[in-house]
């Protein structure tokens, strides 16, 4: 069924469910909304809505739905698959407004919070009651909860506790045309029909709107101990990852940059604060946590007992707040520094943890058979490299036709080793058209009937995840 | 759509893809997948058909599925809500010949099983390799890791470890129509896409046979101490329960018992073992575990500390392997136990945790008012709480028809409190007259078509979950 445009008509009525300020076409609102941090995309909005609650997105969704008017839900633009971008023009649905820590459940280890609140705000406000949301992506600083949920965002903590997905209990959403209902129950076991919650988490904005989220929550840590491991092979670094967990022990991060990954963030922030050799390939960054201090000696110190028979440089213990923060913006900047400095295009590869050397072999073979340079890093203790190819060089023909097959390739290999191709960024606009590789066709049928349940007329965040959706 | 009766036809084809003696209809066979453990109730097959792969169950659903012949996917039948009881005749898929563990892959801590193969058997196979694979309902002696899957069972470990669907990785399963399919990837982290992993744990054999199953594992726990602490006042043994957690500690497994139902099991089993004063009104069974003998019994300590200002009698510290077997076969034996003194229901009620003193106050309340005699114990740590409620001396128009409002009336104090219907037995059969207290309409809908997507003839495991399903 065809779109339709945003009329005059149609802005009188959303200006009867939200005061006139809070319904935006101004260049500038329109052009922010257009972008996300995917590559360099740019889709207008005919118009940007900011609602403050639950019912006012039910009113709008009730109206869009019936009128045909594509519906794009908006988190804080951090994205890095497109899932917020409106392709099909239409409403830009901002949820900056719907940022409110509703209530934090102390005695049962939950919280209940709007989609808008800043992901590094909430797990500060949760810290001070001796609650710890673990998840933590790069973007932590800026990114939603919200858009949290709709990606199942991970971040390096997730090697030990776990992605968001783990971590929702329940959801308030509103359903296309407008109903509102919560997917599941505030508790921590469910057996009580199909697991909604799950099929929402991840789902990209693709299902419902959602509106409020209950988290569970375990007790904060009290220490953490941080080492950065220089590796004169990036293979080794890859293998040393293993070797760690073969050991029997699981750091609460465990983090692999290559040397170019490192080199450019430094860069990038201009920061000195790291020695790097001329040898050094690629670096683990090593963290353990947990309430006892002796305790994390003892691991920090078995840990570096295991990377030790590999060809290594001088390992960093950071253990002083100033030296573990500036090892940790290195990390999370590696991305902005990379995009900095080139066209780029990001792949979130994601392999049996044991893969990752035979992972990166491969990248490195089909980046010269391609003509492409690449820049690994990533949660490696969750077998997660993410993949940036940096244009450089190559020719705007070979970017934009030959390097589409080179991923094509990689991607069949990952998904041979057991893998897949997205493991937190999601699918949205820019992999869709590799979904092919991952499922087959019975699969992605049943995916497309799944949104038809929800969303049969296609008005929510449409083109994402499916191809034709 | 009217489902068909099984002709002869039907037999002579079942014969050209099994062998003989795996196509059954002798009164044995029938009789025995006419019943799992739930109540005492007992719907026959038409016939019985054993498989050994899955493409002889493609070929078994293809067929069944364009001749209208209901399929009931049957694993130990140890089931307690009725999921594998053939209520509309036709075919009990038996997959007890699907036992084999196909590929401990130790490298990437990762197990690719096939359903049928016994919990305990599989979590001792990889203990031997060093492995631990967590969730242990009180079955596990007996029940299948495939039953598990379809239900997302839990057991007392999840308290610490979380259930089943947290250790599903992929899914191979025969769609209604004969096609198979895995439903995602052998990865830590997955935003690939809806999660259909997810969507089909816990969707008790109703949308797909399961016929392949990796799991994540976690490294072998070297120790566990158990705690027994017997208490004047179940009230305040549930209210100790959240004392623990508030003091920081996540137990491995965090257990109630009321004295009933520790009483009726050491009658059950025979057991003098435990010295049960008059004025101990119920317990709680604490486990630590851990890699260090010194940090379990400093967890153990505090725990003690922290239960030491209720009333409560002498703890008994279990620390050989005799007392630690013999305190869990009592805990695991109360379902037994209760069973075999009267007729009963199960319920599987879970709430918030802190919740769980007024949920055991409210149980009491009605048990007054509609006069039922009940017995509580479980999983405290998670909030799940198992009412059984028995028949005694209840007339059978009490229990017919009465009892029906009183669960009712439990179930919406459930729900109010943030709660559901089900923690871990799943709905299946018995609880699915009660689905509408936990979801609205417009979710219920959902789900009804969620399963038309997967099974458009509604043939897979009828009438379960959903009514007129």
């Amino acid at each position: 069924m065809p779109f339709n445009k945003i009329t005059s008509a149609d802005v009188t009525f959303f200006k009867t469910i939200l005061e006139e300020k809070y319904v935006l076409a101004d260049e500038e609102n329109l052009d922010r909304c257009a972008s996300d941090q995917t590559e360099d995309l740019h889709y207008l909005p005919e118009i940007v809505l900011q609602p403050n609650t639950t019912e006012e997105i039910s009113s709008i969704m009730k109206y869009c739905n019936e009128h045909n008017i594509p519906v794009t839900p908006r988190g804080a633009g951090t994205g890095l698959s497109g899932g917020a971008l409106p392709v099909h023009g239409g409403v830009s649905l901002d949820m900056k407004r719907l940022n409110r820590i509703l209530h934090v459940d102390k005695r049962n280890f939950q919280v209940t919070t709007e989609p808008g609140v800043i992901t590094q705000e909430l797990q500060e406000h949760l810290k001070a009651e001796g609650l710890f949301y673990p998840p933590d992506p790069a973007s932590k600083g800026s990114c939603f909860i919200g858009g949290n949920v709709s990606e199942n965002s991970g971040g390096p903590r997730a090697v030990k506790y776990g992605v968001v997905k783990d971590y929702v209990l329940n959801i308030e959403m509103v359903l296309p045309n407008g109903e509102i209902m919560w997917t599941g129950a505030n508790v921590l076991k469910n057996a009580t029909g199909y697991n909604i919650t799950q099929l929402v988490v991840g789902s990209e904005g693709t299902l419902g709107v959602i509106t409020k989220i209950v988290l569970r929550l375990i007790p904060a840590v009290k220490h953490d101990l941080l080492l950065l491991v220089p590796f004169r092979s990036a293979t080794e670094a890859c293998e040393a990852v293993n070797a760690i967990f073969l050991g029997g022990y699981t750091p609460s991060a465990l983090e692999f940059m290559e040397r170019d990954a490192l080199e450019w963030s430094m860069r990038y922030v201009n920061s000195t604060g790291i020695d790097l050799p001329d040898d050094i390939a690629a670096h683990l960054l090593i963290e353990v946590d947990g309430n006892h201090m002796e305790e994390l000696y003892r691991d920090a110190e078995a840990i570096s007992a295991i990377v030790q028979p590999y060809d290594i440089g001088e390992i960093l213990f950071a253990d002083s707040h100033e030296q573990k923060q500036m090892l940790w913006t290195l990390r999370r900047k590696v991305g902005e520094a990379v995009k900095s400095n080139s066209i780029y295009k990001e792949e979130d590869t994601v392999v049996p943890r044991a893969e990752l050397p035979e992972l990166l072999r491969i990248i490195k073979d089909l980046g010269r058979e391609y003509g492409f340079q690449s820049v690994c890093y990533g949660h490696a203790g969750d077998g997660n490299l993410h993949v940036n190819i940096v244009k450089g060089n190559m020719s705007d023909e070979a970017w934009n036709t030959k390097l589409t097959l080179g991923i094509r390739r990689l991607f069949k290999e990952v998904v041979r080793m057991g893998g897949t191709i997205s493991g937190e960024h999601g699918i949205g606009l820019v992999q869709k058209e590799y979904m092919d590789i991952a499922f087959p066709e019975v699969q992605l049928q049943l995916m497309r009937q799944i949104k038809q349940v929800f969303d049969p007329k296609g008005i929510l965040n449409p083109g994402k995840i499916l191809m034709n959706a």
